[in-house]
């Protein structure tokens, strides 16, 4: 049996999405209100996010339902009114989503996705946006780094095992792909997303064989024009000699060796001297692939210290974005029945209101800043990035191919200013609150903070006695 | 459509496993091949490892096939040849399994699984292997962490929006519940292994009612013997006097309030104050559940330093092992057609042969030290941990249910030394190699050493000429 199978969307909810439900419904309150999806600040060294994930969203909400083994689940749990069950067996989703485009380049305290329907389906759908969303940006995002130091060499996922199951190997190979690499190693990626596939050979391949030069022979006859031999099992220097020898076999049958892989040891000496060897013996043509606990960083040092690498494997630090393993990123309610929404929470700043961002370049059409200004708004100038994906429950417009997502990313990548595109970033993009926005969210703010904080202590502290002076020191 | 029924196990595979099948049955080549699964070191401050993922893997493998539309679109990929593709569409896992039960605590270096069978099968689930147990591992090891700081206070897993994609939440639930955590948020999970399920109210519901009072009325009359109260949308201290208001009305129609939720702040300091509102008002059985970025750093710290919290909602860093999101795990051919196999590349120890890993207990029943053996070693001392969890394709045994591996987990626990517990682990378990199996590896590397390198080494210089120097400088 494949556990697969029995990922039902409509459970991939936090149970107090329910619990909400059931007393919205109970006390009648099912208006329109409108959630915000965005990022609340950068990871370390991050200056910029790439949208990603919108797509295999889009795919899942119209269809969003509860099943009967689903309900029966809920009722099992003894915790739900029957008013709620029946609700969820008629769920549909019926409203509207904004978001921007996969492939564009977004910034933090930037709406990124807006929801707006009747509040209880809109909330049911919590959990499985901000996952959705938030997994493959991050990936996104990660990959863009990876692209950014590799100086137009190729670029393979190879993290397939070590990523955080199944979907997340899936994510990881489509967002690399988006961001500019040319392929995968993950065949369910390959199927599912029509990625290249790419692969060489592992350790036990050569170790099965009496000697790594009988593994070597083995492979070229299989793959006479497709072979990348791993040299590093026992030894890279000698390991390039036998590749020779495999190379000279293969070109004196009309074929041609197609790599090698190092996977250990010094990666930029290595890669010099098996180069050196390569050119030396005629086989100037035969690349260097390189793996092994690669990223950003060390890409960038490999290439800076003069590595003769032309592809890189990039495989567990990419798939689960080791530095950064998760963005804060937050769903939050910002207006309900017309009513701008917000909270106090120390530290969480949320901005109030259904919004757009505007985005404005500069004269040699590099992003310039951006402005984030309530919808309602009249904004003439700038170019809005959110965009139309749901209405009534239905998508708006087909499917984006992921050939096209990946096109806008590259081409968004070029406009954005390289301070924002290494990976040290020098200095955060500038994004603007309109002046309409801040005064709104400033006057409902006090407003809450007199009426919710200030006139409660008040009076709770004057209940109090001599605990006030316990409490407030 | 739900794209997660897609999931075809046969295809979580790397490119690379099928390439190198196709060689293996050309060359006629697939005897039996034994690969071992291990973690070749520490992530940082950890200092043992908690087994899991087993069930899960076993649940699939007897049932390992592909599909004709998974063998359709290898055919599409064009690299294949029609050997191969008839050889899959027989395919069935028909080899041997031992591991180390689910539960069990076990240490960098030993093997934790490993696989038997001819050497096409045990390539081919690879990838499925490793991203199994490793995540599930990973996750387990970082739970095991939280309970160890909590003192016996309630633990609920909250990081379902955040893990990497809905399969990483199914883990992190059950990996948390297995090392002691009370239930989870996740209703799949809830469903599919039937853990608990937790669930509190979110800002979004406290800030679209008029009043933060209103909304916790309105949720009190919805769950009058359940709720828990968010009580940081505007302030804690006044949100802790409207708690006390609904308290109240509760107690007045014979309910109770369940409790509180604290999200953002000094939470330390926020739950001493809210504590003592609570009880001054006569409500000292109201319980308080903290939540927001926590981690078994951060409960260490709020417990130390005198946090009134009742019960922890651990989410992100969690659900991700953000301080280490991924183990250094490995899945290495260690014997074929009866021969032993290593491999020398620089930094990645492997340890040749099938092996039995047996541990030692102090007379005061907690561990003492592990020894690693070769199978076919006798051992009549000590406890071995590998257990044959498969034979001949088939389950040995029924599943284990999650409780069952839960009770094992709590029992293991308790019989680790306090210094390996800790999260500020104080040194590294004693893990022995026995002599044979050192021999049996000494020699075989060194006659590998100089069949594959030096010897090669040698002829490759002596046709070098002049290039030796400038590759041996």
């Amino acid at each position: 049996m494949n556990p697969w199978g029995q990922y039902a969307p409509e459970l991939v909810t936090d149970l107090y999405e329910l619990t909400m439900a059931e007393s919205f419904l109970r006390e009648g309150m099912n208006s329109e209100a409108t959630f915000s999806l965005f990022v609340r600040d950068y990871p370390e060294d991050r200056s910029c996010f790439v949208s990603a994930g919108l797509q295999s969203l889009l795919q899942i909400l119209p269809d969003f339902r509860f099943s009967d083994e689903s309900l029966k689940y809920l009722v099992s749990l003894g915790k739900f009114c029957t008013e709620l069950i029946e609700y969820l067996r008629d769920f549909r989703f019926s409203g509207s989503i904004r978001a921007i485009p996969e492939g564009r380049i977004f910034f933090a305290q930037e709406p990124i996705l807006e929801v707006t329907a009747p509040i209880v389906e809109a909330q049911v759908i919590e959990t499985l946006v901000v996952n959705m969303i938030q997994l493959d940006t991050m990936l996104a995002s990660k990959a863009a780094r990876v692209s950014a130091v590799a100086s137009g060499k190729e670029l393979i996922d190879f993290g397939m095992r070590r990523t955080h199951g199944v979907d997340a190997s899936l994510k990881a190979a489509r967002a690399s792909y988006l961001a500019g690499f040319a392929g995968t190693s993950n065949l369910l990626a390959g199927k599912i997303y029509g990625i290249p596939v790419f692969g060489t050979m592992a350790h036990s391949y050569v170790t099965s064989f009496h000697s790594e030069l009988d593994s070597f022979h083995a492979f070229a006859r299989a793959f006479p024009d497709s072979s990348v031999l791993l040299i590093d099992t026992y030894d890279c220097i000698a390991g390039a000699f036998k590749a020779v020898e495999v190379a000279t076999t293969l070109r004196n049958r009309g074929k041609k060796l197609l790599g090698v892989r190092l996977d250990s040891g010094d990666l930029a000496d290595l890669s010099r001297k098996v180069r050196l060897i390569l050119d030396e013996a005629g086989f100037p043509e035969v690349k260097i692939m390189a793996s092994g606990n690669l990223d950003e960083y060390e890409v960038e040092r490999l290439l800076s210290s003069g590595a003769r690498i032309d592809s890189f494997a990039v495989g567990t630090r990419l798939g689960v974005s080791a530095d950064a393993p998760y963005l804060d990123i937050a769903y939050k309610l910002v207006e309900y029945e017309g009513r701008p929404i917000l909270k106090l929470s120390s530290g969480k700043k949320t901005w109030i209101g259904q919004k757009q961002v505007h985005r404005f370049y500069g004269a040699d059409g590099k992003m310039n800043f951006d402005r984030v200004c309530l919808l309602d708004t009249e904004v003439k100038e700038g170019e809005p990035l959110l965009e139309p994906v749901m209405q009534g429950g239905q998508r708006v417009g087909e499917p984006e191919s992921l050939a096209q997502i990946r096109a806008r990313f590259s081409d968004e990548w070029r406009k954005l200013p390289e301070k924002f595109r290494s990976i040290h970033p020098g200095g955060i993009y500038p994004v603007e609150v309109c002046q309409p926005l801040k005064d709104l969210d400033n006057k409902t703010a006090r407003l809450r903070r007199r009426e919710e904080v200030e006139d409660r202590l008040e009076k709770g502290i004057g209940e109090l006695g001599n605990l006030a002076a316990r409490l407030f020191p």
